[in-house]
């Protein structure tokens, strides 16, 4: 069986931070709504999410769970209570958590949600195949990074460059699979 | 007199770096080389360089003073040894400091060359005028920001988006003057 390949979607500050210092995404909302239409085709190709515990109490606290029926991976050492119908909780290293959340997908990509300490860890172990980046027109001057302590550098390939709706930039890259970019 | 643009270039990682956290920046080398023919345009419409300290002392210990005799101004509060013609060092906000090099100059704009604590002090005060961003296809995972502790959010708009050499995008953004993105 071949895997199902690794997409990191991540919507970012023109100065690489994906929330600011407190967390707070107010000033993301216009640009995420401008962007609802790029999302929606990037879903029509998902089979399955994965995110890390963070993000997960962030989705849950928003109150409406917002990934359906998807299988869905939490990566995280901790027990999570009553997650709901096709969250799948587990620990340990990344490609073990993978393997078992592809046995349960029938078709698509897996789209690693975040955060940006998950994305590290898929990073660091070659599990990143496609980074799509949407990066916003604003400066935030500090925050929350997408790769939070990747043990960089780590190349990639620039697949497509696109201007978005609101000033927004799309770049889409491939992973460096033999480069001389990577590591 | 109409006051000189204060342009502000960075080279920086996919996740938002201007430099690893050591400071070596030997990744960033066949970047440099590659879009050296984009920095030699941009060099044709500078008038005069503003620096910060960290900035400047790299500059000298490289060894060779790669500005000419540019009008140049170091922002420090602490007193330069000897510098090179052209530098003028100067504590205080960066506003008067700038007045001072305005008056030196012939033509052109302002480059503002970092680093990212200064830049942060420059669009802090509403000075950057032009932010050129040429982004590398390479993950740090940490490092030093292109805006070092700003009070963002700090809106901009975009003006053009280009693919460079060696899969950098270059992006190019100007002021938000009156934008609800903006403070």
């Amino acid at each position: 069986m071949v895997s199902p390949a690794v997409h990191y979607h991540t919507v970012m500050s023109l100065d690489g931070y994906v929330a600011p210092p407190d967390g707070c995404q107010r000033w993301l909302r216009p640009f995420l709504e401008a962007g609802s239409e790029e999302m929606q085709a990037a879903l029509a190709s998902t089979g399955a999410f994965v995110m890390g515990r963070s993000t997960y109490e962030q989705q849950i606290a928003e109150g409406e769970w917002r990934f359906g029926d998807y299988p869905t991976l939490v990566l995280t050492s901790h027990p999570v209570m009553n997650p709901p119908p096709g969250v799948e909780v587990r620990g340990g290293c990344p490609k073990a958590a993978l393997d078992v959340l592809a046995s349960r997908m029938t078709h698509g990509n897996i789209w690693l949600y975040g955060g940006g300490y998950t994305a590290a860890r898929f990073l660091d172990a070659g599990l990143i195949d496609r980074l799509w980046l949407a990066i916003v027109p604003v400066v935030l001057g500090g925050g929350w990074p997408p790769f939070d302590g990747a043990n960089g550098p780590t190349g990639f390939i620039r697949r497509q460059v696109r201007e978005g709706p609101k000033d927004m930039v799309y770049i889409l890259y491939e992973r460096d699979v033999e480069g001389a970019g990577s590591k």
